[in-house]
């Protein structure tokens, strides 16, 4: 079977919503992505960093998921990575309240040694450097590495970003952040951009709006799931991603017909993320529920009509 | 056949977008209504009012598409209502520049004789007033009524609005409007309000980001084609809707399976709009292209996951 290796944050989230407010509770990229991906039964591993003072109790439950911690480190004494956010009230724009490093100042990432092999390289949103350590780390390189990253990169890190971009297969990034990468106003043109950049996929995430999947001169897109109540975002584009990963290291699978029904599983799985605060929804989701909004997300979009 | 009557302004627009400007040109709702919906050969009729200073050649060019313009009334004397508007450069918002309502200002909509019994009427955005004495008109309930308004008559005529709303199985509103009437965010519980004040379908339209239909507990959602460049967004939403009644019109089937494939030729008619200005496009657009475009929208949508 293919194994997943997925690079990204473990950490500490506060939230606040117009629903409530946390206290400090498990989140980052690398989890997300990591529980996401869990879904599909393929062999992964999380390399991250995390504090003296992350409980032995998160750990535990990532590993229940099967997910290899090995190369999760713990640093003596070192306080665990910490983000503070509050939304407003459409939940669609949040307000960093504190951002604390703490141990991820210093990350140095190290590949647990049976997954410097792994076909299916995950990079989540992190510091281009530690992203390009881990591509180097690989002792072939993997069939797909996807890249995860966000407009903080662009404003501080350009070179070192468009080496990591020139590096993968697929990059996902949010409608605005590929406006800014290219200068282009138009998604289909930024997608063009960015081809030429080196990702021969590229998926632009709307929040609310949906995801396209652009692969060369072929679109396709996929809505998000019109639902009652959003509680929290927080983790939903990590959570798409790593459905995205989880399904395409499952069915290793690289087609464009195939990416399709990856957008779609990524889509499934961010519209439970949101449902409840943190990663709460995605620690105690079952695999029925997946098929059956699978299901809603036909109806959603299929249609018959003859073409003349 | 079935019989489609139209009530609409007919007018002229100066539009300004980032890439050019024009003097005015043939604009309104009741027109970009009948040429959308001229494409499925439906009989159809516009009502609608002109001055004096509107030319024969526009009133020739909607007859060449087999509308029937025997509704327009012709006002000697008068001048013909003018919008004139300037896009942003992201072309998703604008300022309007100018708005004379000249005739519109006593307009009294008089159905034709032979278009009283019209099984389809599309009540395109007018005051409230004007759209219930055009219901009023019609010798037996039409099979179908099809509302579009706008958030203006929400802020100044509201209990008439309520009163139109109330009489209409399809209302065709954006995003923000939607959320204006009902006072709920999540579109899904504003579809469900808006249900309850009448209409069985509710068609939340999302500009770039695509339109939604509920119909009861049912969800249909279609991409707005990704295009490399909009050029005048001015009568998209309008021919969104005439493509909506037109296909429905022509196959006479309301069933929400059938108007899946309405919102999708909407949305298919509403990407030729915009690419060029005013009515420009629409006025030659060939069916051909349609069903071109048709195979793009199922290529954009279409997936094939076995669900377990």
């Amino acid at each position: 079977m293919s194994k997943l290796l997925i690079v990204g944050t473990v950490a500490f989230d506060a939230i606040e919503t117009p629903f409530g407010k946390t206290d400090k509770i498990l989140g980052g990229a690398g989890t997300y992505i990591g529980l996401a991906a869990s879904q599909f039964n393929v062999d992964s591993a999380i390399v991250s960093v995390v504090g003296e003072d992350f409980p032995q109790a998160y750990l535990d439950m990532l590993a229940s998921k099967k997910i290899d911690v090995s190369g999760i480190e713990i640093v003596n004494g070192g306080k665990t990575f910490f983000w503070s956010g509050k939304y407003h009230n459409d939940l669609n724009t949040r307000d960093t309240l504190d951002t604390q490093l703490n141990v991820l100042a210093d990350f140095n990432p190290v590949v647990p040694k049976n997954y410097i092999d792994a076909e299916v390289l995950m990079l989540g949103n992190l510091h281009p450097s530690i992203q390009l350590s881990v591509i180097e780390q690989m002792v072939k390189r993997p069939k797909l590495i996807v890249l995860d990253t966000m407009n903080f990169w662009m404003n501080h890190t350009w070179d070192e970003l468009l080496e990591v971009i020139a590096k993968v297969d697929i990059i996902t990034i949010n409608d605005e952040e590929a406006r800014q990468l290219t200068g282009e106003y138009s998604l289909l043109k930024a997608a063009q951009k960015i081809h030429s950049m080196g990702p021969t996929n590229v998926v632009i995430k709307k929040g609310e709006h949906g995801a396209l999947l652009f692969h060369n001169d072929n679109v396709f897109f996929a809505p998000a799931l019109p639902l009652e109540e959003v509680f929290d975002p927080t983790g939903a584009g990590d959570t798409f991603a790593g459905g995205l990963v989880g399904y395409l290291t499952k069915t290793n699978d690289f087609s464009f017909e195939n990416m399709k029904n990856g957008i779609i599983y990524g889509s499934n799985l961010a519209s439970f993320c949101v449902e409840k605060f943190g990663t709460e929804r995605m620690e105690d989701l079952s695999k029925e529920a997946i098929q059956k909004r699978l299901q809603q997300f036909r109806q959603l979009t299929q249609f018959e009509i003859e073409i003349a």
